[in-house]
């Protein structure tokens, strides 16, 4: 690699180095679609290569490090986040045209700094190995690091699910693995700054130089040798589905974990008693959740369900005349507004009617008119694959159904999905329907909410972020909520007989910590 | 379907139906190569479509069964299974050539009633849904069923992995799931006599009529297409590799949990103290193990490794003179011979040297010669892929490496493995190499054993039958274990402001059972 002064430098096995790249990218302004000046290389497989081994090598020290080492170094990193909020509020603002607040400043970044203690206190602590003892056979198991992650981070959270400083990152350390993180190619600069921040949190801290490793991008090919690597041992990815889909057939094909989150439409049921008793309200609880950050979460709930009734005109003229009113968003990127632009094209295409919007706005930001289409439940039942396009962004589908039973029969067509909420009354009048609506909306969802809108997800560890294909790509793990976001990153192993000094120190007898939760003889306990 | 007097009925939707089947099959006895007399029926996809479509059906009720209910039927069908032993034996000792005792009889047959009683205890406790309560935040998540489960059994144990009573049977039943069984090919009949008990248990008990059903076998394209069904929700398959990778192919393109054991040569390393403390001892271990069951088990150590030293030839004189003196059991089936016979020819023909043994004996019994082939280090080195080639059945690979460190490059160039065991001495001579030895074997592992053979898998909650790819397709699950390997089949669902009253039971404020473990705000408890 010789030094190209114009190409801003990759982080390779502790040290920053810039590649003579073939080929290079920019991010844009999404406000003004202007270039920002700053050049990112296209990295080629040689260098991939250098990242897998230097990654390779680190597990060999990262899988045995105390686990109060690498607690604090993500203490540190999340003490050096804070110290730097500011300039990293600046450049993802400039980056993503996310809101410095409500969101970038006071939300998000609170939460990413939050995420990683909350990953050290759970590295220091160890419950999340799940240590089982068996006393009397002898036999102990827990979940150990896994090996290396490719960390493919999403365009929508340029924090709190960064590929180098977000949920899947903070997992994959705080188990003991190191992180190939691949920055999204819309925000590079702001994946820069944080790389900035990692080399010198590691540093302080005494990491193996090879933990954590950034990359802006690949070619498609490389991207899929990297994934097939051996020396790879898992990825997590939250993004588009196409490409997310590729990279999971290469992984599959080498029995690699995959840890995919690709698209959800989020149904919301409003029940006919809710409707009736506080239409003014849900009108202005959904408005709130639909349009918030342009209706680019991953949970923006997209497809309303209800039963054609006495309110029903009442709540849709309601949504309508809101996102009519409200000003439209600016999208995270012009790929973000293409492929909305192409979705709602989709639904149109195949019937729907728009009641507002539906079309990008003038000029340079990347922008579409926030959108209401609706449809009956006719209409979807005759086509659910293309009524379960998701447009990702500030739109909606609503689907008017004729009543309970087909809303089950839409919701049975659905594929998996993150969430489902379903809103009845408070005085009991949905209660006699809600049973078989729930029963069949459970088994479509990662995660149920009752009278609530998806779009809030606490970093609890009873939380599921995650749900049935394809919303992601195992129905038994979440992204969110840690320590149980970490098990994703761990391999189970077993010590059958193995002396008592040889013993990971949290499966002998004595208490590793004095409050790590093992399961001993079949009692939780702290023993 | 018309009835067919000559071909054996499958059970379908709780009836027995007789196939008019374009093709059958019939085992056949592996002590003469006789067929035995029964003739069983190749499904058509009309008939897969049924079952799914019931399977379907049971899930609706299967999943919401009050725990007791699906505990009385699994302990109810142990009982049967307890009185029916005599029968089964005999069947399964036919098809199988299988000792009665010390295996069949008083081995295999109570470790299967175990299972499943222990399976019922779990469905009734339900602390295997891990139940997580988050009070403040008012979000709870535990795993519920997750879909119908098709279990594809081996061929070695026809009890305690069989499709319709084995391991994956139990935990998938206990946590709510129906279960399509497909018999393996060799032990049909076997499979029969249980889908008769387990037909009698289900109507005893009131299960849903779909919750069991029982298959033979199904053309290689109707299997896949069973596989990828959308009314299956996960698989569980022990058998060939070949097989079970184009399965996990279908299943993987549609996002669908396969769990598969696939194959292993589990590796076992002489230590040099070991080797010169306790020789003989070690030779008698090593080889009760390796000759069990004609080595016909998935943790078999057919992988043994030690340095050139003052012992090496006597443990292997030792080995080899006990192999030749041994009488060569019967085989599982003439696929199992072919098969053994295949991979000795490939390891012969990459170099390694037949100390004894090596081919089929004459006659029609299925049984080939005990064989041991030996190689050095250096040799494995230069092909790991073929050095590596599963010989399932009463066959091992010594490879005599030139130093400890040629031993752990040996192990870094394994592919997974279930197991892994290292001999040392009770001295502490050994204990100066085993740190780095253990830390490589244990990324190649699911389970580490010292001083031990692997071919016992304890029944046991901390037991992990599982490993990296390709032993098994997911390092995070065991296939052994109650109530751990329950999680394979559940579907993690999050409850979030959902009202209390239409909580599921394990999730509302109060403890269920009284006994069932939760954790609540971060402590584990039976509150």
């Amino acid at each position: 690699m010789t030094t190209t002064s114009k190409i801003q430098p990759i982080l390779v096995d502790g040290q920053w180095v810039t590649e003579s790249a073939a080929n290079t990218f920019s991010s844009k302004d999404p406000s003004t679609s202007e270039s920002i000046d700053r050049v990112y290389p296209v990295s080629s497989w040689e260098t991939c290569d250098r990242v897998l081994e230097a990654a390779h090598r680190a597990f060999q020290t990262s899988r045995n490090l105390a686990p109060s080492k690498i607690a604090a170094f993500l203490d540190d990193y999340a003490s050096r986040i804070e110290a730097d909020a500011k300039e990293l509020v600046e450049i993802a603002n400039r980056e993503t045209a996310l809101p410095k607040s409500p969101r970038l400043a006071d939300v998000e970044l609170p939460r990413t700094v939050n995420q990683l203690r909350l990953a050290a206190q759970a590295a220091r602590n160890e419950s999340w190995r799940m240590p089982i003892i068996d006393r009397k056979a002898n036999i102990r198991s827990c979940y150990m690091a896994l090996g290396p992650v490719a960390v493919f981070g999403p365009n929508n959270f340029p924090f709190a699910f960064n590929s180098i400083s977000g949920g899947d990152f903070a997992a994959a350390i705080a188990a003991g693995n190191p992180v190939i993180a691949k920055a999204n190619s819309s925000h590079p600069a702001t994946t820069e700054r944080f790389g900035q921040l990692v080399a010198q949190a590691m540093q302080a801290t005494g990491m193996p130089s090879g933990l954590v490793q950034l990359i802006y991008r690949t070619s498609h090919e490389d991207g899929e040798r990297l994934v097939a690597d051996l020396r790879l041992g898992a990825v997590g990815y939250t993004g588009a589905r196409g490409a997310g889909l590729r990279l999971k057939a290469v992984a599959d094909r080498v029995g690699k974990p995959f840890y995919a989150e690709l698209s959800s439409v989020n149904p919301v049921v409003f029940l006919p008693g809710a409707l009736e008793e506080r239409c003014d309200k849900l009108i202005e609880e959904y408005v709130t959740s639909g349009l918030m950050g342009a209706g680019q979460f991953c949970t923006n709930p997209g497809l309303l369900l209800m039963v054609k009734g006495p309110k029903t005109d009442a709540f849709i003229q309601g949504v309508v005349s809101k996102y009519t009113a409200a000003p439209a968003g600016t999208l995270l990127s012009d790929s973000v507004e293409k492929s909305l632009v192409k979705s709602l094209g989709i639904l149109n295409q195949a019937g729907a009617k728009c009641l507002t919007g539906g079309s990008k706005l003038p000029g340079a930001r990347c922008a579409v008119a926030n959108t209401v289409l609706q449809i009956t439940g006719e209409q979807f039942l005759s086509d659910p694959h293309v009524f379960q396009t998701e447009a990702f962004g500030n739109a909606v589908l609503i689907t008017v159904c004729e009543s309970l039973d087909q809303i089950i029969r839409v919701i049975e067509s659905l594929e998996g999905n993150l969430t489902g909420c379903i809103y009845s009354d408070t005085q009991g009048s949905d209660d006699r329907v809600y049973g078989n609506l729930a029963d069949a909306l459970q088994q479509k969802v990662g995660r149920l909410l009752n009278d609530k809108m998806p779009t809030g997800v606490a970093v609890s560890a009873a939380m599921n972020h995650g749900g049935p294909y394809p919303a992601t790509s195992h129905p038994g793990f979440t992204a969110v909520g840690i320590p149980s976001s970490m098990l994703r990153f761990g391999k189970l192993t077993c010590y059958d007989a193995v002396r008592e000094n040889r013993l990971p120190s949290v499966l002998r007898d004595a208490n590793p910590t004095g409050n790590t939760y093992r399961c001993i003889d079949g009692v939780w306990t702290l023993d």
